[in-house]
């Protein structure tokens, strides 16, 4: 499980100099996720916390809600011709009596019924697949100063970005600031798919109370896991996507982007902030 | 197909003083791919360009090679309750005697056989599907410098990114660093399907003696559709992969990767590039 970073040969030109060195880049290798033995998808993934990753995967698809609904992870298959197992193949099987939906083979699950395929019809399959309300008592308010302080903490955190510059990372935060647990992978969606993984595991579902902070933007992917998680509040360090604002908004969910030292931009669910009164209205 | 951006409301914390305004968003929305009407990926996409994204991932998954490969794409099925198009769901039809691969709902093929699913077997994927072997006649050499500059022109030329921050670009050009084309998307694999569904509409497969940069981190996917569309040399702002580093070394491409003013490293295919002797040997 030590394929964070792998070593390669690369040609540095510094204003035109050119040395030749070894450089620590961040590992990608593919993993296949099957449900019950069968093939459901495959992610291009950091190597490491394998099963943490396909449980959280399946939390936001919607198949997982708890430890209980988990009755075992394993490697499987996936032997190279040498007969070496790849630790490519990951089995999760789930307790008796697990509703399976009815879950294509995509790596997102959206309506496709004739109704539409559109961003309502994805806001929809979101809202009526999460299995809890954010939980919210007593009411929960974070002062901006606190969340401030976040992205400086993620950083400090990471383990392997400064190395290679290639990986996205995920943080969970407690509402007074504390660090929960942070992951890092070559996917933004997969780093907090192995937190929310790692959460189901530990018997921490749904993430009341809790921050999560993402390294790049914040896609309608990442809306959806937190909302799949139960987390209510989400904070990226860059940009939103309309869809992200969407889903936020709707399922109230706490969206904050462009978290920057005291700078920030609240698109939903500014309830959960400690905020004076807007100076002015543009 | 004017939905690049959106405008959502915001509240804007600058330093404690807090005001609302309307904030410019990038659009993000599902998108279908169907192959003569069959449903094959759902990809989160900004709308635009919808015809040259599907053709363009239908090249990186070797099923198109060529204009002549397509008969037809249009928009289908899709409405809204009220009956509206939704332009969501785009079918892509091939002409008569194209043979269609076997390719999965996966939104990559990876082989999945008996040997075990690995970087390797990713590797061989790309190797036998591959349509073209680079051509490079005769000799490509292009001169650090003219590399060095091609990150200023894309951000010039990058139409939506300063309004929103959430667009990832990616830009062809010539081997005498004239800008052939750019598209941007929320998601970094469509802007490239994007400029290389383009380029097949215009009959420009291969596109040999090209230089595909992009805006953020060099995966092995993008590596992929660099390969598939007989790119010769992949230029990133950001970090590579391991598996991207592999996979062009294998292929013969050249994978640059850190290009930020005059300094980049150079991972792979480096014969491409005008390099004196290096100095030292670390």
């Amino acid at each position: 499980m030590g394929r964070v970073t792998e070593r390669r040969k690369v040609i540095r030109i510094r204003d035109g100099a050119v040395s030749t060195r070894p450089d620590t880049l961040v590992a990608e290798e593919p993993l296949e996720i099957r449900l019950n033995g069968k093939p459901l998808a495959i992610t291009m993934r950091t190597p490491g916390d394998d099963f943490a990753l396909a449980a959280g995967f399946l939390v936001s698809e919607g198949v997982l809600g708890g430890a209980g609904d988990l009755q075992n992870i394993l490697y499987c298959a996936g032997a190279t011709a040498d007969g070496a197992n790849t630790y490519n193949v990951v089995d999760v099987q789930t307790a008796p009596g697990v509703v399976l939906p009815d879950i294509t083979l995509e790596r997102n699950v959206y309506t496709t019924s004739s109704c539409g395929l559109c961003g309502k019809a994805s806001l929809d399959a979101v809202r009526t697949t999460a299995r809890w309300p954010i939980d919210d008592t007593p009411p929960l308010r974070l002062a901006p100063e606190l969340l401030a302080g976040l992205p400086d903490r993620l950083r400090a955190a990471q383990r392997v970005f400064d190395r290679t510059g290639g990986l996205h990372a995920a943080a969970l935060f407690t509402e007074d600031g504390e660090l929960l647990d942070i992951r890092e992978d070559v996917g933004r969606h997969n780093a907090v798919d192995k937190l929310i993984g790692r959460a189901l595991q530990n018997g921490q579902l749904p993430l009341s109370r809790t921050v999560l902070l993402v390294s790049g933007r914040a896609s309608f992917e990442l809306a959806q896991k937190a909302v799949m998680a139960g987390i209510p509040v989400l904070a990226a360090v860059s940009a939103p996507s309309s869809l992200a604002v969407d889903l936020a908004a709707e399922t109230g969910l706490t969206l904050v982007g462009f978290l920057r030292g005291a700078s920030m931009n609240v698109y939903a669910g500014e309830h959960r902030l400690a905020l004076p009164a807007p100076a002015a209205t543009g």
